[in-house]
């Protein structure tokens, strides 16, 4: 693990995708230099407690605490509190271990006592003995809702419960007119240069989005003069994880590397500096250079700690050629 | 099994104690016409959650899924969750069960959708295979604080966490007076006659006095034609359970089967009708009858299925003497 910058980086991250990138940074640089800002549109409230998957996730993550074969909640959980719901015939379709429930209680009887999503993240981090500063996208409520032909769905109904069966027309990002971006995330985009600012390999439409979405944030973050550097979630036409080249199907965005560059570059015009894509979509890399965009080309998929780390010197190694 | 009665009993009773004897009566009558009237003002919420000890407990141990060998709790329970919190630096005086925990859960959900705690409770022995009914006190919040030199301790405060150390001045049962009693149970009084209404072996002063000092209750009971049949929860001088034994020493009640007569008398004249105590106590019986009451002289230690069952024929046998 060395220091291959003194300066800060910014990685923007969803759940399981960009954990495991920001893993890989944690590893290569100063971890207390890496700030994740972590989107929080996929919150909801379930028993009456706050559930966040993506800051859990990128929490326990970084934490070691991850179960890397599911890509999601802990290792070594259980499920007895879970299986009382069932027993009680509760709502049991979201997964909801015993140990990741002890986060969820922590968490919201200390948004009761008048704690901000802010501090109480910083706090679960430090107390997990993750060193990297973790920032919720923002403290006020934004919530994802996923337009289908049906209706809005909440993202997490249709995520867990509809297992992403229902085609998507759109989404709508409630509240998000109303959502101050973290301030402390705004604070270090103005007081210091930065390394980096990473969009990790997260899903576009419902990880990097509402993060994007929120009011100046991303004009904020292309008027840095620290270099944007996005990893391409879809490699060889597929997602690695999760719905979004199914979304990207049903929304009429081609499922390639170059599609998520036209959708990022037609959504947020120069914001984008480096596109990096997996080695398998080389032959896209001309095209995507056409739209203005520095690409690298290299393997992308994060099996090992050891692919995690090396996609990571690589991004840092590009963002420093400026 | 065998139902000695075809009318309906109502049990009051508190946890563990009282309990053991719910379980003795619904084995030795028609288990669905047993009535339990449960105190409720124990109730408190923790990390955001309704938590309702005696309840449960009676609810855990009549649907045969209590821990008898700790007496409280479920039998098989895990603590996940707790070991969870631990690791967050939360609260963790209260043992919370992962099996128990999703019965706060599950509870707490209902109350927030606008069920009042009379139907939850009623659904929660429904889905756990109770026959009974058990009737919460009220549906209105009682909480009892325990009056100690250093000032009021809520409940589970000083019983969980403190350990029942504090010296014990009084008690406050707050939010009493605006309390009604279960309307469920006021019915059961007025519409038909009971074959027994029976004070379980319940601590006095934080399980039965809560019920009795519902306004009206402790009256409309006494008001009844049915016997009212009191097993004393003192035995040779201690209570089996709990911190009674301590708290009657620091009230300045004698700590004998004739301090409780002495006590329930002075506080809810004409109330008792019956009296049991157990064999070891006989010498007391004398005393006691010159306070009005009839006396029984049995076994009232509840160690096994069968002590429970026999207690219970023994009860009913006295509420059927008139």
């Amino acid at each position: 693990m060395s220091a291959t910058t003194p300066l800060s980086v910014l990685a923007l991250s969803g759940g399981v995708g960009g954990a495991k990138l920001t893993l890989g940074l944690s590893d290569v640089m100063d971890s207390e230099r890496l700030n994740v800002l972590v989107n929080t549109a996929d919150d909801f409230r379930h028993f009456g407690l706050q559930v966040c998957p993506d800051i859990d996730t990128v929490v326990y993550t970084l934490a070691g605490l991850s179960n890397s074969e599911q890509g999601w909640g802990l290792a070594d959980e259980t499920f007895h509190a879970l299986k009382g719901l069932e027993r009680l015939g509760g709502d049991t379709w979201f997964q909801l271990g015993d140990f990741d429930l002890a986060t969820h209680l922590w968490r919201s009887e200390r948004l009761a006592g008048g704690h901000d999503l802010l501090q109480v993240t910083h706090d679960l981090a430090v107390r997990l003995g993750v060193h990297s500063r973790i920032h919720p996208m923002s403290a006020d409520p934004v919530s994802t809702l996923v337009c289908c032909e049906q209706g809005e769905l909440p993202f997490q109904h249709y995520f867990v419960r509809e297992q992403c069966a229902p085609s998507v027309t759109g989404f709508r990002f409630e509240g998000i007119d109303q959502a101050r971006p973290n301030e402390q995330v705004l604070a270090l985009l103005r007081e210091q240069p930065l390394a980096a600012i990473i969009v990790c390999p997260s899903n576009p439409f419902v990880s990097i989005d509402p993060i994007l979405q929120l009011p100046g944030l991303w004009t904020t973050l292309k008027e840095s003069p620290t270099p944007v550097v996005l990893v391409c979630p879809i490699v060889a036409g597929q997602a690695l994880k999760g719905p979004a080249a199914k979304m990207m199907t049903e929304l009429g965005v081609p499922v390639t590397a170059l599609g998520v560059a036209e959708y990022y570059c037609g959504r947020y015009p120069g914001l984008l500096n480096h596109f990096v894509i997996d080695t398998s979509d080389a032959k896209l890399a001309a095209d995507i250079e056409q739209m203005g965009l520095r690409v690298t080309v290299t393997p992308t998929v994060m099996k090992t700690r050891q692919d995690k780390a090396q996609l990571a010197s690589t991004v840092l190694a590009v963002a420093a050629e400026g």
